[in-house]
């Protein structure tokens, strides 16, 4: 693995979780232009709330991230506030850095405080075993995860510059609902508003359409951090920057599959690819309709061949478009099957149809052919394990 | 059970579905004064068509409808347009009515036309069959439905008035992709703008509080038919109104709960309450994204004491309002356990809210203490047994 210059990482166990890994530590060498985006849930858990104050007055001089998992410090009031605080402030006493310069991340239950003298022990230890440890880290920011999610470019613009990104998520029907963490660093320097625009483009076209209807935990969040280490900055309208968007959106797209597929008790992941659109809003919201769709979930989890819910989930999107213009086709990568087009449905082999159902990867191709904007959206199908899961989180 | 004057009913099986009753007939003595609402899919199915146009052109002198079963008639081009006019048209030819006269309404699978020569048949049986056979017409709208839906009223206004209402609809999550049809026929007169408003004003309180996220099917209709047989006008801003308004809420609001407690697998029923919202708005929102989260529902389904997903699915509505003000209640109908109170989670016996969760009905009440705005919203839990039905409904 690749690590951007300048970074060090740490993750272990300090008992917040009864066995596995529950704080983790970044920490850079030099201060960070670093850009949050935030969930839009009216509810903000406490480290939200703290990160929004922070990247507010110091967004050039971010120099490290705390995270712990297992408790969200949501719904947790003056007290919940005061410890988001706390985790920055410790950190910073520790690194003999500005408390403004930590930013603070937390998932877990809502609504219970944090064991603060666990939380201190542990920030303690990370910063002590600060390293390449990007597994570690990786590990302790897990909850119903069942594998670290990271990712990792390396590009020449000429110099050689990295970007690493982690995260965790496993909520299968509303990602957002079960917290996603996203943090990206790069050893590329670039200017505050460059990257603003770079990182709310790219979660639009990544994160955001896993984020099915627009439900967001209370503690979501996604944070780029980038020290300049590498010697190069990213200037809009180069094409180092061409590169390094395209690298960005790439590490972004395989985090949000590798959080879809990892969806509580998933068994298949789901791409929707919705082509010759109108216009881009409409063709993003059938792709998250159909997407988010519990009885296309089943249906695929199934391997039903009752195609006509696709079609209703994608009329059911709160859009406008022409049924007559429209195709279905169902693959699994391999062949293709057409049911509907332009309009009307078409005769296919229901074996066949169920035999490409039954893979684990399943592609739905929705052309509306009316104009040329397109979109992209991931989920999973919905399985009786997610309700065993979820029935029996917090117990 | 009491009928409107002048209305006969019919249902039986003519053969579309293998064994169960599958056609249903209505029919009036008397022209009705009819009002229909239809779904908002962008996708509409060509009983929908069929019934709005008919309703533009002819909306004081209905006389009968029509329903199937198992075949949705939707996304099937000309033929299925067609077919729905025919049903229609052979309909009005058995009754001696006119065929602008009679509305249509199908449910079941998209994508597949209509057995017609069965329908035929079936619509020939009906019509010889009208009685006063409402359970039978009940029994013939029904597809994943475990029970017969009805509900009526008689009020005194001053003289004898009768509402009834039949219904079927049994989808969980979006109780809308799976279709929800509902008929009401009363022997009330009422004027058509009056009738128009009094059924608006009732389906948003009721059908549309079980209708999550504004999902629908491609068939969903709610239709009421006056066919003034009792000789009584209602008329707007009179005693009688009140009283009809107040009956046929009723009728609707207890429709709307057997759809959802007959919920694909649901084993339980939840109600939530959102008192003292800024406005109603908000108040319905917020209920409405309580009542759709998976998450919450699951939770639910396990007794999960996890209360912080009812807070966070709250936040997630897409309104504003002030953490710090609200309290959640959670009840069985029995005890009421307070889990957080001004935006501060409170002390609770864990063994006392797990019973309380464990009950068949649960009442979630989060009350805002900000204005006196409030809403109701019904759901039910998500279930191993959702994702079984689910997954094998074509099949």
């Amino acid at each position: 693995m690749n690590i951007p210059k300048g970074f060090k990482f740490s993750g272990l166990h300090c008992g917040i979780k009864r066995y596995r890994k529950d704080i983790a530590l970044a920490y850079s060498e030099k201060e960070c232009v670093t850009s949050g985006f935030f969930t839009t849930n009216a509810i903000k858990a406490a480290p939200v709330l703290h990160n929004i104050q922070v990247l507010k007055e110091n967004s050039e001089n971010i120099r490290a991230l705390i995270v712990n998992s297992k408790i969200a410090n949501s719904c947790t009031g003056e007290e919940g506030l005061q410890n988001a605080f706390k985790m920055a402030k410790i950190t910073a006493q520790k690194l003999h850095i500005d408390s403004r310069s930590v930013l603070v991340a937390s998932t877990g239950i809502i609504g219970i405080q944090l064991p603060m003298e666990k939380v201190e022990y542990g920030i303690d230890a990370a910063v002590k075993k600060l390293d390449s440890d990007v597994i570690s880290f990786a590990e302790a920011i897990m909850t119903t995860d069942t594998t670290v999610k990271i990712s990792f470019r390396k590009i020449n613009v000429p110099q050689e510059v990295i970007l690493l990104g982690i995260a965790k998520g496993s909520g299968m029907i509303h990602p957002n609902l079960s917290t996603m963490l996203a943090f990206i660093f790069t050893d590329a320097k670039i200017p505050f508003y460059t990257l603003k625009e770079l990182l709310k483009k790219s979660i639009d076209k990544t994160y955001n359409m896993i984020d099915v209807d627009g439900d967001m935990s209370t503690n979501d969040m996604v944070l780029m951090f980038c020290n300049g280490a590498a010697n190069v900055e990213i200037k809009e309208k180069t094409a180092a920057y061409d590169k390094f968007s395209r690298a960005l959106d790439e590490i972004n797209t395989e985090l949000a599959k590798k959080i879809v597929s990892d969806g509580e008790g998933a068994s298949k992941v789901i791409e929707v690819r919705v082509a010759n659109a109108p216009d881009e809003a409409t063709a993003k919201k059938v792709a998250r309709s159909i997407c988010s769709s519990n009885l296309v979930k089943t249906a695929i989890h199934g391997a039903d061949t009752n195609w006509g819910r696709i079609i209703a989930a994608a009329g059911s999107s709160q859009t406008f478009f022409s049924l007559e213009m429209v195709d279905l086709h169902i693959s699994d990568g391999k062949e293709e099957i057409c049911v509907f087009e332009k309009g009307k449905s078409q005769a296919f082999n229901e074996e066949n149809l169920r035999r490409v159902l039954s893979s684990r990867e399943i592609f739905l191709l929705l052309n509306m052919n009316t104009s040329n904007s397109s979109a992209t959206a991931w989920g999973c199908d919905l399985t009786e394990k997610y309700i065993q899961i979820n029935g029996r989180y917090k117990t």
